[in-house]
């Protein structure tokens, strides 16, 4: 069986193909700066890497080179040969509970929900649209951000704003990351061999972009991000959690359209607006340095998780794990020592040699005793969809 | 020593005037609907109650009008007769690390700082230059609200926007209720015979504004207010936390700029907003006859006090009291119940029989084996202004 999953941005398609009989890959790449100059597709197979320049004018013609490609280098006859294509959607609202196979209806609710995510899902629809005339006779699933956290309670996910702007604009707080945080939950309750149906877990999608969510018995019961990806943890260049008075406050001073505030606090903020990097890395670099302004800014993203592991531990009461995934929770193993050393007086003993051993296996990294366990769980969102698609299409 | 304590408000002076030999009330009352037809002057004193009902046209005429009546009713015989006026300002920036006797610098900076609190600081000034020229030979003083919260260690105060923002527009985190913070975290000290510089503890200042401070030897170093009361909890009219992303969502989809979301998010949000009453009694009365929204209302508000909390818990790391002040947090015995049934697993044991007995007294609500001591502390916040005054005049 062989599944292609897309995530289609506004100017780009990722794609990574599984053969979901071993759930190997058998190639990945990314068609990028669709619409410009220079654009040009990158695929990955066996070792190799192809590189092809040339002007792709949209997402349409992204699709159709992607078809070639996979065919000239004999990885697939055609698109049309796959068992199903899988797209990463942002945005479904409060309107999807679950993975879909894509009909006409669920291209117009994704349509219908845009205004949530003006950035992302009319890329998708675009995306979807080229599967559809590149491969007709495939069955198409979109798979979303926000589904994971479709079963929060109602007292989580709304906002003390007036009841009519959430009837009427569905303005609450939906989540995202969700397919990853679902994966890696999922994933640690086997290692600890705990019933998923009774695992308790505060899960830590730290990347570029950031996420917390607390999960009881296997369900998402509240998570760090709201009606956008802006708000909760501080992020690479996003700001999270700020008073919203700052808003109408800053685009007073600076004689601007809230708008304009709105793209700082997601492009300009975060690690970025404080010490001048997005990246982790770079921080941690400039702190060696003495560079204070990388300490500050190390300093509040730790607190700001510290907090919210807190405020997740209050509510959820009984705590089996405290997860750490993707790029930073994987592979930052100072932030997760600073972190658990923060915690112990919850429960959170690590274990600082399992902790600095560098490994892309799901592993400890807190000791025996500890109530808490830490665990590092690689997350991997693209094979979670393709075994959501997998799970729907042999439903079918 | 007499000491006279101001409020003034955009249209209003709430006053107390103090006898402090014994910390009595001598006379309380306001001037209400200043620059309007309606106005009038309530003094109350030794349980009687006059009013005035006359044209009051501003501050000054006020502030005239006060010291007529006071002189009227045999209360003093002139305002200047007074040892110290104490005023109330809310914002008071990151420039003022505690009270101070007012002087011209003083209201220049308090100017300087109008636009952070353009509803506030402004009528604060006028009130401030009304009681110099009514009695110009008695000392004024300055007490903030932000005072108490300026101990906060930067990695807490700081927004993740760019570094400039905060440089050149002082955008941070300032936080509010000092004064009552402050008050309530000593009352609490003493009465546990702890020192305050080793005293930890969570403050839930529960009114129709609401914060949560968290203290560690004594001072605050976290509160959920932000650069504006705006931030934080859920309120009686006010959001609290909220996506910033929402702001700008809704000024699009209602095509309104964000001054007006601003507002909404002030004055029609909070508990008024999802069930149409800010009175928490209301809300309780709804509850019993089965109303949605009365419910919906509660469980938001209590569930985001509760991961305040757990946020605080996580950073103080020891907590030896839980403190409830204001209307709500002293009066309202079924949602500290609520509360603290919610966190037994932190360490907050309750005592349904001692948290049901009404009392105006500071008291205990837990067990004696409680690890974290709950209490209710009546606050006083008029009281504590005219200590700082009285402190501030006798050190002069």
């Amino acid at each position: 069986m062989k599944i292609l999953v897309l995530n289609s941005g506004s100017s780009s398609i990722k794609f990574k193909l599984y053969n979901m009989d071993d759930k190997s890959v058998l190639a990945s790449g990314i068609i990028e700066e669709i619409g410009n100059k220079n654009s040009k597709a990158i695929l990955k197979f066996s070792g190799k890497v192809v590189t092809k320049n040339l002007e792709i004018i949209n997402h349409e013609a992204g699709t159709h080179i992607l078809n070639q490609m996979l065919k000239d280098n004999g990885i697939l006859d055609s698109l049309n040969d796959l068992d199903g294509i899988g797209h990463r959607i942002v945005h479904g609202g409060d309107k999807f509970k679950s993975s879909v196979i894509i009909d006409d209806e669920v291209i117009d609710i994704i349509k219908y929900l845009s205004p949530l995510a003006p950035l992302h899902n009319p890329a998708h629809l675009e995306g979807i649209k080229s599967a559809i005339k590149e491969a007709p006779n495939v069955p198409n699933v979109a798979v979303f951000d926000t589904v994971f956290h479709q079963t929060m309670p109602n007292y989580a996910y709304m906002y003390a704003i007036p009841y009519d702007l959430y009837k009427n604009y569905h303005v609450r707080k939906y989540g995202f990351h969700g397919t990853s945080h679902k994966y890696v939950s999922q994933e640690a309750a086997k290692f600890l061999n705990i019933d998923i149906n009774k695992f308790n877990a505060i899960s830590l999608h730290i990347g570029n972009g950031a996420s917390i969510t607390a999960i009881k018995n296997g369900k998402s019961i509240d998570t760090s991000m709201g009606i956008t990806p802006l708000e909760g943890l501080m992020m690479g260049t996003r700001s999270g959690d700020i008073d919203p008075a700052a808003i109408t406050y800053l685009a007073e001073v600076l004689d601007v359209r809230s708008k304009e505030i709105y793209k700082i606090l997601n492009n300009k903020s975060g690690l970025l607006g404080i010490c001048g990097t997005n990246d982790m890395r770079e921080v941690r670099k400039m702190i060696t340095q003495d560079n204070e302004l990388a300490k500050l800014a190390y300093s509040m993203y730790m607190y700001r998780i510290i907090k919210y592991i807190g405020s997740y531990f209050a509510v959820l009461g009984r705590v089996d794990a405290l997860i750490f995934t993707a790029g930073v929770g994987e592979n930052d193993f100072e932030l997760r020592d600073d972190i658990c050393n923060k915690i112990t007086h919850l429960g959170v003993l690590i274990n600082k040699e399992l902790n600095q051993k560098q490994s892309s296996d799901i592993r400890f990294i807190t000791k025996e005793n500890s109530p808490i366990k830490a665990l590092v769980v690689p997350t991997d969102e693209e094979l979670a969809i393709a075994l959501d698609v997998k799970n729907l299409i042999l439903k079918k």
